[in-house]
């Protein structure tokens, strides 16, 4: 998106200043309901009540789901009973599930005094249902047809009670709630005849998910499958709600966001970067980096307990942060691939011996190539170019070694523990560079010591 | 998913040996096309075009479409002109050119002789789009309708061409090709009269695409605004295709895994990880390793310089490792953290000053938590319970007071390096944690033996 050199906020705050009320709603009506809340939320805050009742009914319920919640709760304690009954009527149930979540109690109690009871008990419904579930993100207001319906009577149904719906085009065919089939508007519409009855086109291989499901699973399925809606069903299989592909593609953003955190050290968080303080970020930052650095008491222990034989021959510690780099980004190469092909389900824990096996053999290519690019580097630049003759042709084969077996033993690592951690139900992320360059530093120095003890001292 | 304890892929292996071929059409129509796909390749390869001539024909394109390259290369070969034409038939525009732009320029030739000339006009279109366009990923097929048809007629249309239209949901009223506004199949059913004019219900607020757009800002875009599908247009505005929204979950995907790659120093691959050789991965890993191994040459000639000082307090050595991945580690979360909010439009070169004084807070915070952990750490394991009588209150203030400016510079550079890198035109994710690590490395070094020289020397 370019730059505005120009800011939409500045018009508006213009406007209002001049009273120009049926300008500013001419012109949020050309907005999509999205950018209205991004607008909005640019604006000073004491400004935003007025705003919002310039925009029509069903638009500014739209832009009240696209808002931040501090700027939503403000909102509704504004909010006459009426007004916040408007909102709420338009809500579609999964919206208002997700808004009722950020609310503190007093201003929850409020919504559902003004929510109608048919809606107060479908958002209680929804949130019963674990958090990340398949049943926490559904929306109980899909287009349900009979089987015994014709292809005329399904669209007339549709044409009825569609408005309310989050979805019209994918239709679920039902009977006492089990879950027959499906079609889409697309097979009523291109049906050659009305009268067929709409058990003879449904699709009865439907896919559907339980309500149990994590989100994550579920989101991948719609993004494999592209499909428009996956139908939820209970344990007794009956059909209970559906996840649209927006809400799927909410949660893959989201679920990526946190996988890339958690690889990078940091304890996932809802809040936006530029919505959390600086106490915020210090609160999911803190705990790996103590972790971390208690854990590099290793390494630590490691130097020192070879701390004689590097003071003869101090050349060598020269070499420790190349040669433990070096091992932390090849680590970390191979687990952050692996972490995302288990994500993205290419990999499962069978796969085990394949994987080791294509490392070993990936690691031996790299680990040869970089021994002898560094042996070339040592020898003409550290040796003649630097001009230090600390730098003997036997150091420079022991940091060449060191080099190639640190590569091995950091791709087999690397690849091993986020399968390990999937298998064992932890989060294969967790297993990303701090952790991984934590141990492969270890072993590095481990490895760097033992060869120079067998060779050099 | 569960995993299977019975293979699907067993079974119709035994059935394909005793010629069972009903009842293995009867199986493979029960399932999703994207799961006969992902059966078909793990089945031996000549059993193949046997197994695929059993599908009925729109399930067969469907199926070819969600193949490896190999395998779709492979069963091409073996069709006759006939079945291959039956197949390309089938195909929406959008993935006949996916498949074309994978395949050697001899199987090009033949699917393009047995495509229909209006076909083989549009793939050609489409293939002159750059790489990763909005062009390059649309497809041509939507439904069009005229401002002064009315709902009943526009129904009408979509009823007769709309079995070839990838998405039939939303239409687009376009006059002369310009584009007029849009309008759903919801709102067309929705509709109280079918004599209305379609120019009287559509939404003329149309968001539209370029065609040289980047293929990732019109998937954010798709997901930003819950849209099925976003029209296309050329430069003189005339509507010339549309992008739906599972190419965009797809693009997501792809785009996501490649910055995740980039992030880790691994030049991003199109084959999936068990789909790459050993050489393949070698390919995509020594660039970085190499450049980084090099540029780690910087730490190598700060511990040189600092050798004769290192020789007299060699307890300084042990902490190197302790310091440098704290700050590797720091940097790469402030790095990690910004390069993900950038994707996500969160964050504009503009707020680059928000963002550093924001870090500066948190990096003021981590430093003093982490300073004060390290000085009880140090003081209590390395001292009293290792008995490392070197360590004295002095050495462990030195470490402490370089770990809380090691964090501070870290953090500093992790959030400004990759905003400057997209201001520049770069990819952000490059400056993920291989080379913040490397720079880190260096400066935390200068840190220590400047605080350590100042203090202790």
């Amino acid at each position: 998106m370019a730059e505005r050199t120009f800011s939409i906020e500045d018009t508006l705050s213009a406007l209002l200043a001049g009273k120009k009320y049926s300008t500013i709603k001419d012109i949020l009506v050309t907005m999509n309901p999205s950018d209205v809340a991004s607008v909005f939320e640019d604006m000073e805050e004491d400004r935003l009540p007025l705003l919002f009742r310039l925009l029509p009914k069903e638009e500014a319920a739209e832009t009240f789901v696209e808002m931040d919640p501090e700027l939503q709760e403000m909102l509704i304690k504004g909010f006459s009973d009426s007004e916040l009954r408007e909102v709420v009527d338009e809500l579609y149930v999964d919206d208002a599930v997700d808004i009722v979540e950020e609310m503190p109690a007093n201003v929850v109690r409020r919504i559902l005094s003004q929510a109608d009871p048919e809606m107060r008990k479908q958002i209680n419904e929804i949130l019963r249902y674990p958090e990340n579930s398949a049943g926490s993100i559904m929306t109980t207001e899909y287009v349900s047809l009979r089987p015994s319906m014709t292809v005329g009577e399904a669209i007339t149904r549709i044409r009825r009670t569609g408005v309310d719906k989050e979805t019209i085009y994918t239709c679920y065919v039902t009977k006492d709630r089990n879950l027959l089939g499906m079609v889409t508007v697309k097979d009523l519409l291109l049906a050659q005849d009305d009268d067929t009855p709409v058990s003879e086109i449904m699709d009865t291989n439907v896919i559907s998910v339980n309500t149990h499901a994590d989100q994550e699973e579920v989101a991948q399925m719609l993004s494999k499958y592209n499909f428009i809606a996956l139908p939820v069903v209970d344990s007794d299989n009956r059909m209970v709600g559906i996840i649209t592909f927006d809400d799927a593609m909410d949660v893959l953003e989201e679920e990526t966001t946190e996988d890339i955190e958690i690889m990078a050290g940091i304890t996932p968080s809802d809040k936006t970067y530029l919505r959390s303080t600086p106490f915020d970020l210090f609160r999911h930052r803190i705990p790996w980096l103590l972790l971390l650095m208690v854990s590099a008491t290793f390494t630590g222990m490691i130097i020192t307990h070879f701390e004689s034989a590097l003071a003869h021959l101090v050349v060598l510690t020269a070499f420790i942060p190349m040669l433990m780099d070096t091992g932390g980004n090849s680590g970390s190469q191979s687990s952050v691939t692996v972490i995302r092909a288990i994500s993205l389900n290419e990999l499962e824990f069978s796969d085990l011996a394949v994987v080791i096996w294509k490392e070993i053999r990936t690691a031996v290519l790299c680990g040869l190539a970089l021994a002898a690019a560094c042996f070339a580097k040592v020898m003409l630049v550290d040796r003649l170019l630097l001009g230090n003759t600390d730098v003997s042709i036997l150091v420079a084969a022991v940091v060449c070694a060191t080099m190639a077996f640190t590569i091995l033993v950091a791709k087999i690592v690397g690849c091993t523990l986020p399968m390990l951690a999937k298998r064992l139900g932890f989060d294969p992320a967790v297993m990303a560079s701090p952790f991984i360059t934590t141990i492969v530093d270890a072993l590095s120095l481990l490895i760097y010591f033992g060869i120079a003890s067998a060779v050099l001292f």
